[in-house]
């Protein structure tokens, strides 16, 4: 049973029959086909305004290429210090900005912190010609700890870019996961608290491989196309990337998935917290679970066949576990229970 | 009927129940996977040497990826002045690299002629720190105007490159369509002529989206699965990929299915080449036929439904049709038809 | 007596003068000294319109800024394919823009040909996403083989440039020279003709190290200060190269000292041709001479002491010699002599 | 009176008197003179071992070659939040490296914290790629807070790229304000203490414009050159910043210049932290003093002609005033003067 990442989930059904589905019969290419242009029809009326969306094969690359977009090869990019994009990336969006900076900030949890944010900014000297020029702000939903912004959270960090002209990017690779904690629409979560431009991840939620970069406000996307065409990431079959996206967007399916993701990591912290020696060191929000276990406990519950990482960089009892599409109530109560009878507390 | 590229086929119902199978349970991410392992294995085999895989998305991630983990950034990489890494990447190869130089050569109908290749290496001026220095040098297999390299033209190639000291990289993203017009073997075709480094391309071919970076020598890819990385093209879900891959390779279906496409572009091609006022103009050794058209038959058989491309660059009346998996004799047959009317000789 | 290059001649005793004036005192950096701004005040004067006038240290570095400043990494650079940019700045250019691509194109004696111009602009397909976007023009006076473009010559490639939308840069490495020989003013040269962007080179004509980029019209120049400083071409003690340039451009000095050189060229090239087996391959108009020299004319030269430098990639009898501000007649005649003396033409 | 910055010095009598002797005469361009040759071999001698000399025109130029020289793209390089590689350079090193990641780190008054250093090294996930690798540690001497390591500090933050197997690399912009602070020879500063490369500055010291990269291991500078070149860092008339450099350290010229600058700044620090609300916030051990100045003390003294700058990212109140080769006796007790009659305490 492994919890040791949502990228170990394969395929949700309904994006297995929709790729079976656009398998047969031919379609212009790089993206010039009918699934990519009910995709965008599709998200604008999901997302209420009209977004331009740009399919690519990881989250790395919506990551690197939207950055890419918003800021100059001198410019400061700015986010959290363990967010995806600072330290998870093998540095691609220096790679692909040229080199832009990114200032990494401390924060709660994950968490961008406003008033740190808004010092940064300022210190960062903007306009003085030694110092790199800030351009962006990230921030990711949910977010690397397993939290998640509300809609306000969001505009109080959109509030500091906006002071200072700044675009707002949010890394989405768990969106579907904050949507279904929160409650909100993807607009309240997004272009109305503030967000410019949102990297949509559905690969950890249960696609083969499909994520895109989507603008959310005109003006933004300017040679966007050819950036993505240069860095590799225009797929020549786009059609399967947006017939994925388009049948997960459907009915629901994405916030059906993210809940149940949630629900289940809800219930192994639940577990977990009431055992002898663990403790679970951040509000368990999404669909992950980051915990102290005791050596014995962690080591014991592996050797029962339990898979989940150590958080590198992090003390060594800090462990992560990631419920998945594939995750079942079955597959937590088992490692509760197994546990349970390491810690005698069964 | 859509002639326009092999980009338009959709995906071979070998491959999507090789991707279904694929689609249960968890799997380690990023290449740690059973399909991968099998993958590199099974390779192996068919190349008759242990060979290194590293799959990505796209053919232009392939060749940008192998070219800058050969050049330096103050490197010169030899190519086709009309291969698709010169004009057809956007500049990709110019980007990973950090801004390596193409030089770009002349040769008859896409090949590098091994005498200017052999001068234009010595012109650049090897080891003289105003010029960029002789890196690598790139052929395309088959080549853009749908000619096949022998594996004896290749060794000619790489001869010139084994005298400068430079690797030689095959871009083959129609390496399927090579194999089957000349009977070689995988390593006839690569490492027995003097290939180091392929391109291995099976999106055209009839997948959903598999290309690889097949090291032939070892001690070559050193720091390459970091370059993958932060290009964004390591995919976390890779067991896809390599499902992908490894039943195109099953059976020979690669072979047959490149066999396939050429069989019908040379059957468009022969019925083609009958018609007053139609010129063939490169030996059709692959998929795709190079042809002058008369106007009116050009714009009749659009008419008509038939779609297939102008050559960006070349003379108006010249126009590309590339044969796919889904091509058929019927679809082929529609066409010359068509066109026999359409020009008073049916 | 080394002719090898303009390269090799030292600093001219105005500038030694304008240097040592001055060193004493302290001054803002960074280009916020009196000289600085003198500089643009005079500069603007001397070319009749208002120039934005950026100094740095190398020719290399004023080239490669100017192009990133004119082309976005997706772009394309069109230029001969002997020019410096092209052939001798090991990729500076590649470098610099982040991978655009430079596509080079023949031309007699170092000149661009604005047909051939036009026709490779159309090919490289402006606004396909494949395929990297027309950007920027450039053209090297006085070119690579010692020719001047008039500047009716560089309003017919300017021309080109207009009709596709492109600016025109300039690389003025022997700028002064360009115009003894011509005759026309630096307003004529330059935006009159349909310049934009000119790299202006002193170091050749006699400066210590002392170059600049030269923005002729306005509205080009944006972010450009951030990208000197990024590359390290931002001089702290900017004062210095401001001076060297004003006393270069002060009482037509520049033009003298250029008129000297071609002078000096012309009449090595009037003695030479005369004598027998001995070929001058391109019109002396500045102040390089190219010429097949017979083998052992050429190393009796080199065995009396004179230098001069092989053409790399040509022939192997043709050499460069290079006539600079301390070429004096002595120095050419006692060339002359001794070649007369050596060819048994004396 | 101008105490803002070491850059606004001029050049110094006995570099002035060097480039005046190199002034005359012809010499191979591009590092091929005797004057280069020379600065070698003294460098050699001044650092009791063989080093390798690479002058350019400007800090950060080095600094980025350097690290760029020492860091792969994917690599990450360790230095201090507030070092001039991190916050001055506008991104220079992320650009040349090809967007390597600068890892910032805490530690007091400008030093890095061996401690510190060690956790962010194994925090950063050596070998793991997804994150970048370490590459290279930075120190700058004398630090940005105008403190100086003791050999036996260097040594200390050494022993830890020792353990991970790192090169260390000097800003040494202000070398010899460190050499004179410690009295330590440049072997013992540099090689003996474990830095293996060297940025080596001279024109803050009272050079036009000369700096260079020292590498002080063999084996370090393979390629070097032609990232210098490609950078447009390779001078052509280079005698002139080896002249420079030669002058500089002859007859131990940069110690004496380095130690009146740091008596200037210990004599201004002396007499302003005896006034009231006067508050020096580190200690003055090079050129610079960093010190609270009550507001209407730091207006009137502007008022009054004396030029300081703000501390950027700093409290209102905190700025700099840096002594240099041109600040004397006097200029500094006009200073204070001033001071102690706007504090009344004269």
């Amino acid at each position: 049973m492994n919890f040791s990442s949502d990228n170990v989930t394969g395929i949700l059904p309904e994006l297995l029959r929709a790729l079976s589905d656009a398998a047969a019969g031919t379609a212009m290419p790089y993206g010039a086909d009918s699934w990519t242009e009910r995709l965008v029809r599709r998200l604008s009326e999901v997302f209420e305004t009209r977004v331009e969306v740009f399919p690519v094969a990881t989250g790395t690359a919506a990551n690197a290429l939207a950055l890419w977009q918003l800021a100059p090869p001198f410019g400061a990019v700015f986010c959290h210090e363990e967010s995806h994009v600072a330290v998870d990336e093998c540095g691609a969006p220096e790679m692909f900005t040229g080199g832009a900076k990114l200032v990494t900030l401390r924060g709660d949890h994950g968490k961008l912190d406003p008033k740190e944010l808004d010092a940064a900014i300022c210190r960062t000297g903007y306009r003085m010609v030694h110092r790199v020029r800030p351009a962006v702000v990230s921030v990711t939903q949910a977010t690397e700890w397993g939290t998640v912004y509300t809609p306000g959270e969001i505009a109080d960090v959109a509030a500091v870019c906006q002071r200072h002209g700044l675009p707002l990017h949010m890394d989405g690779a768990r969106f579907a996961n904050a949507l279904a904690a929160t409650g909100a629409t993807p607009a309240e979560m997004t272009w109305r608290a503030g967000v410019d431009v949102l990297s949509l991840g559905a690969t950890k939620a249960g696609a083969l491989a499909a994520e895109a970069v989507v603008f959310l406000r005109p003006g933004l996307s300017k040679d966007f196309e050819e950036r993505r065409k240069r860095a590799g990431h225009l797929m020549s079959k786009m059609r399967f990337a947006s017939a994925q996206l388009l049948a997960w967007v459907e009915g629901d399916l994405w916030r059906r998935v993210g809940g149940h993701g949630n629900a289940m990591a809800r219930r192994l912290a639940g577990g977990l917290a009431a055992l002898p020696g663990v403790q679970v060191v951040a509000p368990v929000e999404a669909n992950m679970v980051f915990v102290h276990l005791p050596p014995a406990l962690r080591d014991g519950l592996r050797a029962e066949g339990f898979r989940f990482g150590d958080w590198p960089g992090g003390e060594p009892s800090l462990v992560r576990l990631v419920a998945h599409a594939q995750t079942n109530e079955a597959e937590v109560d088992a490692l509760l229970e197994t546990a349970r009878r390491l810690t005698g507390a069964g």
